[in-house]
């Protein structure tokens, strides 16, 4: 049985060619690979919940939820201010 | 000629597992995958920064930057604060 993706996103246009980077990346011969707009498909945005998802766009393998957004900054990487 | 893919990370102990799935998820018959210890390879930092990097982890993908985290909430996507 192959491992299960799931891409949910919100149709952010300056985002989703970028994002969409990363659903093409994603070996489909491993991965089954879903991907879901929560703008569009609003009764899934609860399925998105109760799996853990607080933002979009996620991705979701195998029941781990990662957030692809803006992080911690390099700037506290490197110890400055 | 592979792709390249470029993860760079900063040894969070909590995000680590979760985000090495991603990197997993990668289709190394595609993609060159290279992971990278800012933390421990300080010197790469100016060339994650050249790169568009503004946080970690995050995941370059033929040059274009996909920033791993979180992102707007779903209570924005649903309209409700």
């Amino acid at each position: 049985m192959k491992n299960k993706a799931i891409f949910y996103h919100a149709g952010c246009p300056v985002c989703l060619s970028a994002e969409q980077q990363i659903v093409d990346a994603i070996d489909t011969n491993r991965f089954e690979l879903e991907v879901v707009h929560l703008g569009e498909e609003r009764e899934r945005i609860s399925e998105a919940e109760d799996a853990g998802i607080n933002s979009v766009p996620a991705l979701l393998l195998n029941g781990t939820v990662l957030h692809l957004n803006f992080g911690a900054s390099l700037n506290d990487v490197k110890g400055v201010s």
